[in-house]
This record gives C-alpha cells, structure tokens and sequence, in this order.
C-alpha cells in the first residue's frame, strides 16, 4: 500500500510492451503527471511529440494473463491554467452533405478553440476565438487515454482503442470511478495520459479541453477474473466498453461484455440477464472521432440489488 | 382550446394520409386511447392487427407543409395490469460470434416476458419466465410510436421510422414533454401508439413492456418553422432525433438537425455552435432494434442560457 | 403468352398497391416506355414529377402472396439521344474530411452532367461540363428502379428500396437477365422505371445516366417458390440482392438469401452451402448512394453443376 | 537486378519495425517461403505460432517516408498439397437472426475444411466434411496478407490490416499483379505471408484455403510519389484499397484514394474525375471478416486511355 511519486521523463506514442518505468505493487497509489494530447506539460513546454503521449508504463507485480487490473482514480487535477481544443464539429458526425455548408480550414490547419480553465472557479471559459455567446462551462477533469498493454506483442497507437483500453475518450472515467483492464501481458503495463478539463459525449469536436494534470491512481489485482473488454464504475453503475467502429460494433462489444458480467457475478441465467437488460440497460456514447468508436453499456447499481 | 375525447374504432399500421378521425386545432386537446403493440386494448382484446396499430390520425386545422407541429405529452397511463415483452436481448445487439451461445427459441417463437403493471405503485414485476432473480421495476410510461404522415404519399410501416416520427422507441418521451415534428402533408396528420410501461434505452430486447394507454395531448403549430427530423424538450433538455440505419447515421442526423436548430434559434454561429456542442453535447440511444436505429443529440437548457 | 402493348398516361412516385393499368397472365410480355428518373419522356417533355416515376402497376394474374414474380428483361432501349446524370461523386461515399476538399455547388444545385446518348454506335459522349479529358463510353442500358407492391400496405418511395425491391441501382439488371420478386400483394403488382442508358458499380454519383426507355419485358409465376429478397439471374449467375443500410447489413441480407436458395434449390445441407460459398462467392456493389444501399451476391452456375 | 534467395528462420506476428532480414535494392527479386495461416510449412511442421505469420522484413534501400514500394508478385505457388479453411460462414456475414439457424460448433472450436491441392491439374478438391455434393474448384494462389511498417513505431496485429497494407485478404493480389505501398519508415520493411491457394470475394468463412507457398517477388521504388492507402494494378485495372469496418467506411477510404490518384497522374480536374469515375468505377468486396475489412475501388486502364 505504497505511495510512489513518479515524474516522468519520456513518453510514448504507442501501448505496448514498452520498458516499465517502476513497479508497483497491488494495493500501491502512484501520484504523477500527464500531459496534454500534443505533449506539452505544466509549464506549456514540449516534452513530447503529439498524438496522446502516456505517461508510464506502470508494472503490476504478480499480474498475469487471464486477470484484470483494478486502476482506481483518486485525484485528475488540470496543472495549469490554458487548455485547447478544436472549435469545429469533426465531419464525420454531421450528414455528409452538410460538411460542405460548414466554415473549414485549410488543409492541414485545425480550428484552434483556446480556454482558460480556473480550478478555483471550477470553469473553463472560451478565450478565443470569437463567438456569439459567451462560453463558460464547469469542468470534470478525466482522462481520454489510458490502458494496458496488448496482448501478442502489438504496439498500438494512443490514437486509438481496443481491448487493451487506449483511447477511449469517454469522459466519465472521472476521479472516483474504478477502470478495469484485462490483464494481456505479465505485468499488465499501465498508461495514462490524455487529460481533459471537461468533453461532451462522443468527442465530437475531436477533443476535449485538452490539457496536463497531476493524477493519482491506486492500483489493485483481480486474480483470475477474466475479462475481454475495458470495464468501469462509480457509485451509482457498472458499465462495459467497446471499442469499434463502426457504433453498432461498439454497441455490440459493450452488450455482450456486460450480459457476460451479469451471467457471471450477478446470480443471473441468460433469461435473467437478458431480461432485466432489455428494460434497465442505458448507453453513453464515449466517442465517435477516433480511429475506433466508444460505446459504453451501463447498468444502475440499485437495479442489481 | 377545446379538450376532445376519441375513441379509435379502427387502426392502422402504416402512417400515411389515411383520412383524419377528428379535426383538431392549434391549442386543442385530445384525450384517447391506444391498443398495444399486438392490437390489444385495455381488457386484453385483438382490435387490431399487430404491430404498432396507430390511434388516428388528427387533422390539424391549418398545418401546411413547412410548419411544425408541437406535441405536448399531458398524459401516458397504462390501462391494464397485464404488460408483455421479449425475455430476450435482439441477435443484432451482441457480438456476431456470441450468438450462437445464448439460449434461442425456435424459428418464428418469440420468447414472451409477461410482466404486472400496478398503477398504484408504480411498479412492474416480472411474472413469468421464471428468473434466478426477481424483477420489479419503476414505471416510466412512454410513447414509442407516433408522428406525422410522411411527405411524397409514402405510408410508412409503424415497424420502422423516418423524418416524420413514428417507431423511434425513445424512451424519455413521457408525460410533460413535447415533441416537434415537421408538417409534410395538409393537415399533418397525427398517429399515435405503442406505449411501454418502461423500456430501456436502446429497446434492446426489441420491444418495452408493451401495453395499452390512455393518452392525453394538447397540439400546437409553429407556423414557418421548418424543421427536417423530429425534436422534443422537457424541463432540463431540447433534443434532436436521428432515424436510419447505422447508428452512426442516426447520429449524423441528429447532430446536424442540433447544429441547424442552435443557428437558427439560439443566436449561434456555425463557430459558436461547432465549439460549444463539442464539450457539451450528449447524446441517447433510443433504439438499436427497428429498421431504423435512433439516436437522440440533447443540450442541456441551462447551457443556452 | 400475349404481347401486350401499353402507354402510359400516369406515373407513381411510391411502389405500393395502386389501381393496376393493365393485368396480365403468367407468360405475357409487354411493350412499354419509361420517363426519366426526372420524369421527362423520350420527346424531352415533363410528363410526371420527378423521383423514379414508376410506370405500372401490372397486376399478374394468379401472383399470391408467397410466390414470387420471374421478370424476363427481354430490352431496354433508350428512346432518345439526351442522359443526364450528376457531376460529382456523392459525398457519402468518399472520406469525410475529404469533402470539403471537393468543389460543390450551392446548396439545392446539382452540378448537371450530360451526355449524348448514341445507340447507332452504342456510345455515351460526355457534352457538359467541359473536362480535362473527353469522356466516351460504352453504353449498357439498365432498370435502376422496378419491383413489385410491398407487403403491409406500405407505399415506399421510389427513391428506396427493400425487399420488394424499388430502387435498387444495380447495373446488371439489363436485357437478358431475369429478376425474381417475392409476391408480397395479391396480383403482385409490377412497377418499372429510372433506365440509365450507363452506370458504375455503386452509382456513386447518385445517378447513372438517366434516360427514358422502350422496354419489354415477360412475366413469370413460380407457385409456392417463396423468397425473401429480389434475385436474379443470367447467363453466367444467379445472385441475391440485399437492400439496406450500410454496406454490412444489404451484405448480410444478400448472404443469407444466397444461403437460402443453395440450401433449397441446389441439393445442399448447411455445411456444403458454407463451405462452397466461402470459396466461390462474388459480390457487387450495387449502389451505396440511395436510402437504401444495394450489395449483391452472386454464385457463378459453372460452380453449381 | 540481383535475385536473393532467403529462407525464413523465423516470423513475426506483427507487422512493425521490426530488425530486417534482409536488405535489397530496388529493382531486385527475391525467392522466399511462406508458412500457412497457423504457422505450418511445406512439410506440415508447425514452425512458427499461428496468425499469419509473416515472412520478412526486407529492408529496401533508399526507400524513405513519403516513397511508395511497388512490389511485383512474380510466382505464387503452393509447396505442398493439404490445404485447410472453415466449413463455416463467419456469423457477422448472415443476417442476425439467421445465425441460431445455422449449425455451430461449441465455442473454440472451428469446423475445419480440409482440401487437397492439386498442382498439375490445377485444381482444390475438399476432402472433409462430407458434403451433399463434391467440391472442385480451380486454384488461384494469392497473398492474404501482406504490407510494409506502419507509421509511428506501431507495431500491428497479423490479424487485420490498415493504410500500412497488411490482412487484406483480396483475392486478386495474385502473380502478375503489382501492389503498392506507402513507406512509412525508413527502409519500407516489406513482410509477406498467409497464401491462399483460392478465396471468395470477401473471405466470408474467415479463411480461404489456407496453404504454405513459395513466393517470388521484385520491389521497385517511386522516390517522392506519395500514397495513403495501399494500391494495385494487373494489365485490366488499376485499384485503391480502404481497410476499414465498416464497408461503407473502406469503400469511401479506396473511393477517396482513387480519386486522388486520378487527379494527380491522370490529368484530371476534380470535375472530370468525378464525372468519370461515376460510370466507370468498379468495386470488390476483399474481406468482410478481418477486424478491418477491404474494399477495392477499380478503374479499369481502358477507361484512362
């Protein structure tokens, strides 16, 4: 039940079987940083190419395949001031024939949305550009990419999601939730980064307020609790995560992994799970920009009882 | 402002400019009742054939094409104890390789849930099959079929949905709110039914907890206001509807018909619009079941103000 | 075995159970003419509203509901000199963020292509706009929409289609081969329109050339032959149609009829159907541009003796 | 202009930056193995793990990010007789609710098609299971999977396939074809694997008759012609491919790919292009089974002449 402080000096662009940078020990809490989606830390400096850089990977003592790593989310708390992010919709989430009746940029270029994001207030506030209204919104700090490394030696871009976690981009991995990952390769190798001050449903922009964070998280083992896809929850719910395209196989992966959770550790028949999901099941879409989807099949805590 | 009372003798099953039952206008109320999804009424008798026989449709007095109509929900009460469903989740809602390993009835058998309704309660409990848990429920009673006969003469099957409302099975167009639909025929032509005493999102099992209701709506007319899909409010939320197959599709519509609406009425440009959307935009899965899949694209009202 | 020859004097924008103009017996064939999808006929004069104007309904004498319909496509002979179809591939059918890349025209304006259509020498000449090369090709005249009455008192649109066929845009549906149709209506109730005088796979413009057409063709009735999706065949295959959206799902129709009629029709048990159909299946892409998208699936016969 | 022979002494799971094998020019040719799908030999030795294990990498000379590979598949021919595959219909194929009707082995197990390959006579005969009919089809020897080092030190799963080439699965990658592909890092890194002695359009039992070969191939460099997709071209057709799920997704990434390819070496305005392409493209259906599927867009070189 360890307490590490752990200051990253280098960071990766992929999820994969990458030296670890300490080990840890179930029931161990790790305080770090993040930074942000193009890799620039606290101060606004680069210290890493863009594209998600993680901060880890974390080695889990006595993580084997066929577990499932608990990573409990203590504490996600933007460490400066200026988050960015996109002031453009993606043009894959309006109607084709719409795309063209929209502002676009040059090739190339992004529509730079600037915040300012004020812990004490608990706000984030549009800096620019200009717009119409005033934007000003509370933040939920989360964290967009984080996960294990994949099983059969592949090494898989931040930009995108699977099994292994990644980029999920689902913006109620908030403090107080508990992710769960399958455990792929000994030792399970933990990333995070990817910090958002607040994001709505689906990252339909492309980005949060995307912005660097001290995080800290406590790490426990499920031995022999086998899993196939990321899982979470908070006080209120359970949920599964697929990550796919096209939203239908998000959808799929998500129902399927939750049925197999209720069948499994709920005293429920296939009848009973399928019944009781069909009228309580709810649904968040996580994302709909990455390379892969993020559907999230969720069920109430209080309909389990 | 007169209040109707209607009792349907006939139903259909298509939502088409059928003739109109009743003359009806702006400001008008109507108290009627709809059989459920099998074309039972409220003592459990076939009256109509199955498959979401439609109550109507009501002709309002001066709708003309590019108007909208407003739909105020005063009233769904079921009018029955005896509420059914699918003790089973739908074969396109789980991994394509998990199929075979849930339990499936013989071709053309439909696994029936039958559920106790209890009004005085509020609750549903499940009475038969025999699960390994028991299941009572809160009831939300909703509507899950109604619109407005579809343009170009087409009369569409209350098995499916489109621009014009009908099988959209969204499950929080309960009582007090308001549903927008375009005017795309004289008269417009209101169709209502299928009401589910609760149904979780997505109406994964393929049906709610089906029952018949009596149903209480007041109409309005938003004359000039052109919209393309359907939309709703409720206290906390405007919403936009997207009908089509895959739900990436559905959310392209709905998306795009949110991002129309903030220009148009809330004092947006395409800028302000695209930004604010993007980090608080959330999103419903209505159904993931029907011909057509919906999505459902909600801002918060406090995010517009 | 009459020949019958019709003119007709009106045309329908929905395929559904309208008054038929003409019955006919199994055996007949009939001479007529079909507008434009724009509804102009061969003398370049509108005659009906645009949107696959349909001529017909054929009522066949002796069609009930679970036979199907055999239409022997004997010519399709485009009636006059002028096609017209759409410069500009549609943007749903190219990568999103690719659109804005693209030139498009105003919003409500199609970029007009045409062609001078030349049936001595069998070749369509592009006219306007002007490009960067000449563009001649060979024409291939085809049906793009033509079915029979859906079930369920459905009137669908002809801009669609589904499994009683309608707007499937699938360019090998020319003279010589022969389509079958589930009897869905008594009398079935035969539509045909929308020739192109040419198209690509997919109709990824969202035209092929648009023409008016002579066209004759035989009817058929295969008692108690009962199918699910259009089929056809020629010379070379037999192939299924699935209309549907995306892709996967007209993919996965089209499959399983396929399966269906190997199974029925071809003195196989599942396991060879598999196994052979694994190895030897072709598809085309029909059209990925309408409502509904078209994927075919074709067996070739030299595979099945 | 050398000719190399290389035997593999080992094999990757992933295609990546991984230490090459072997360096070439451009303009050289190579003799080399390719081990079965589950990593068996020519004499039927299981010699590497299963999964596409690849041959390579080969490290070409000069070939630098923003380059294009060609390589040029000169002979592909089995080196053995027995051949295996599915007896099965992959279940996201068929439709949803057809998938129960089907007969399916318990879960982990696969039903195995196992074939006979017959060189002289040029001809496949399935020798288990029994089947309602015999199987004999005609050979065709094709690559499954095949491509170069993604970008961004990812390092991909044999299993699937992306802009980096990979499990493709297209069965017209056959000898006297010429592949293309973008080089993503320094020296391009070439593997190859997976041969089929036959496939079906789209792979739709998941494997085609799956046989070890022997391969000879010749890579060419076009410095500075830059490509985001893998292409192809034999003496009829040109072809982009989009590996993507869904469908609809890979067809718009080969759609886009060919339009570019069209306007930048084949002197066409974007108006031309598209008007062209319309009429005359083409498309095949590669694999609908891979967790990313392939489709192919075809200009056939008549139309660019």
């Amino acid at each position: 039940m360890a307490m590490h402080r752990f200051t990253p000096i280098q960071y990766f662009s992929t999820i994969g079987a990458h030296a670890p940078v300490l080990k840890i020990e179930p029931g161990d809490s790790v305080e770090t940083t993040t930074v942000d989606a193009a890799g620039r830390d606290k101060s606004g400096e680069q210290v890493a190419l863009g594209g998600n850089p993680m901060t880890g990977p974390f080695f889990i003592v006595g993580a084997e395949v066929g577990d499932t790593l608990a990573v409990h989310l203590d504490a996600i708390t933007p460490n400066r001031a200026y988050g960015w992010g996109r002031a453009q919709i993606a043009p894959n989430v309006v109607d084709p024939d719409f795309v063209p009746q929209l502002p676009w940029p040059q090739v190339g270029v992004r529509p730079l949305a600037e915040w300012n994001v004020d812990m004490s207030t608990g706000q984030a506030s549009l800096t620019s550009p200009a717009t119409t209204r005033p934007i000003v919104l509370p933040i939920e700090p989360m964290l967009g990419c984080f996960g294990v490394a994949p099983a059969g030696n592949e090494a898989i871009s931040t930009a995108t999601s699977a099994q292994h976690g990644g980029n999920m981009d689902y913006r109620r991995f908030v403090a107080g939730t508990t992710a769960y990952f399958p455990v792929l390769t000994p030792g399970a190798l933990f990333f995070l980064g990817d910090g958002h001050a607040l994001q709505g449903d689906g990252e339909m922009a492309g980005t949060g307020v995307e912005i660097s964070c001290d995080v800290r998280f406590t790490v426990d083992l499920r031995k022999g609790w086998t899993i196939n896809w990321p899982r979470g929850e908070n006080e209120e719910y359970i949920w599964t995560v697929g990550n796919a395209r096209p939203l239908d196989q998000a959808t799929q992966h998500a129902t399927t992994e939750m049925i197999r959770w209720l069948m499994a550790d709920y005293d429920m028949d296939a009848i009973t799970a399928n019944t009781l999901l069909g009228q309580v099941v709810e649904y968040d879409l996580g994302n709909m920009f990455d390379p892969a989807y993020t559907m999230v099949c969720k069920v109430a805590k209080r309909r389990l009882r």
